[in-house]
């Protein structure tokens, strides 16, 4: 397991009594990322378990209602509470904006810095990296600007394949350059391949989609990431609907994760109208059948 | 009956999982007044049946962040449900600046008009009033400008006293001035005293204080009041506390209902730092027996 993430907002536009607005922590490591806050992710928090404080980054889709309004609750309960860590928060222009003037309206201040990066509509980037773990932003297509994340693990050393060893007489000096996937070549000028001599480890990698139209440049982009989250908002019945409001069917986000070859599944941003969510589900899967519902509350682990 | 009062919020600055932040609404002859508006107000409504589309108008009490941050929400979920009929928005100056930037900066607009009253720290106002209802804001004592609201009903109309009536013969056309309280003189110019001849009813009141330090001049003004909702912070074991964050504590809330002489005291925005709040209750009961603690989705009515 690399990635732990926890589901706290499946509802599109609206929230439903059952269902809050868009919100995900992800951990990494001990570290969490916090993906979209729509209205009352603070406590979606609190109710399961995510811990506010080890926040480290923030990455909000775009700018509409469902998917930023927690934002200013829960940077100012983190200020209550006397948090100092840097935060650094990702999304479109005028974020800080935002932040800044409902400051400035309250009087108030927040007890830690916060690091804004502005996202570009033009291609994919890396927007964070370290030996570890490289989160990359993609340009989606909704009404207005608004990017899916792709959060991708990475590993700096490689692992000793036994294996291939057992022949041969390899110095102990060569392991540190072999593990960080560099040749070794001894006195003699004898080299040892750290090709031949090491492996890879599966890299984990999670997804996270939403709001847009189906778009088959981004899943083939995403070919076999680990785990997919897709926004579902209407059944395929509704494609009319769903173009219109640049949204995707139970059936898109399934054709996606067909075409980006992922392991699993989940789907989101339910329209208010589906008090039952099994016909998406049952639509995703007859396409797809490594499908999850996401679930408030619930963990999903890859 | 003339007020009907659904709690929706009595956390103070950070929810928890039991007390979500502040916000009530007022029913008043089938009008609804929302007081207040944390983060999950929308959510709040849905749960505990208050009408969002019946909304007439929002009184903010001031700019700080349990008390405005549901206000974007509602607003956005009333234009996606198509909202067209006007609402009126009451409170500090920038809420205005608040919701256009967010507009802007979500590219969307609302399906209906805003009409914004920006209230004056300086001194009592009636900052509405038809035949039925008068509003007043009341300047508070807090960290910025903040106000408590007083509702008052109203009656055009007295109550003919038919005791008083019984032995004159008072002519049938003389009755719509004497509801009206005006005398009635017929041709012959003999007077029909209003003043004799009828009674006003008894108008209900409420008022909702928060945040703020006791303010002494306050209760006075508010004499008679039937309902008074008032911030209890704190027990009083935590006064200094109180004084620095310019709120109040349970005994003060009571002993400002003593001063008001009002019938019943509501209190509420509780420190998260409470889970029981029996000892809150008990300590407003020493001073003001006829105190309720306000509880999420109860109603009171007055």
């Amino acid at each position: 397991m690399s990635f732990k993430l926890t589901v706290l907002g499946t509802s599109s536009a609206t929230p439903t009594l059952s269902r809050r607005p868009s919100a995900q922590a992800l951990v990494f490591k001990n570290r969490t990322f916090l993906l979209d806050c729509g209205e009352g992710t603070q406590l979606q928090c609190l109710k399961y378990g995510v811990k506010m404080f080890k926040i480290e980054r923030i990455f909000i889709s775009h700018f509409h209602a469902d998917h930023y309004l927690g934002l200013m609750g829960l940077l100012s309960t983190l200020a209550l509470k006397g948090r100092t860590q840097e935060i650094y928060i990702y999304g479109p222009e005028g974020l800080q904006e935002l932040i800044e003037t409902q400051l400035r309206l309250s009087e108030a201040y927040l007890t830690y810095p916060i690091h804004f990066i502005i996202l570009s509509m033009d291609g994919t980037h890396t927007i964070y990296e370290d030996k570890f773990l490289e989160i990359k932003s993609i340009p989606l297509a909704h009404r207005i600007s608004c990017w899916g994340f792709l959060f991708k693990q990475r590993q700096p050393y490689r692992k000793i394949d036994k294996e291939a060893l057992k022949h041969k007489n390899v110095p102990v000096a060569a392991f540190k350059a072999l593990v960080y996937g560099r040749d070794y070549i001894d006195e003699s000028g004898k080299v040892y391949s750290a090709k031949e001599l090491t492996y890879g480890l599966p890299m984990k990698s999670y997804a996270y989609i939403t709001d847009t139209l189906y778009m088959e440049s981004v899943a083939q982009q995403l070919q076999g990431t680990d785990m997919i989250y897709h926004e579902a908002t209407f059944l395929h019945e509704l494609y009319e609907n769903a173009i219109r409001n640049f949204h995707a069917t139970a059936l898109q986000a399934a054709t996606f994760a067909q075409v980006a070859a992922t392991k699993q599944l989940l789907i989101g941003h339910f329209s208010a109208r589906y008090d039952d969510l099994q016909p998406l589900l049952d639509e995703a899967r007859s396409v797809f059948p490594n499908t999850l519902l996401a679930e408030e509350g619930k963990s999903y682990e890859t």
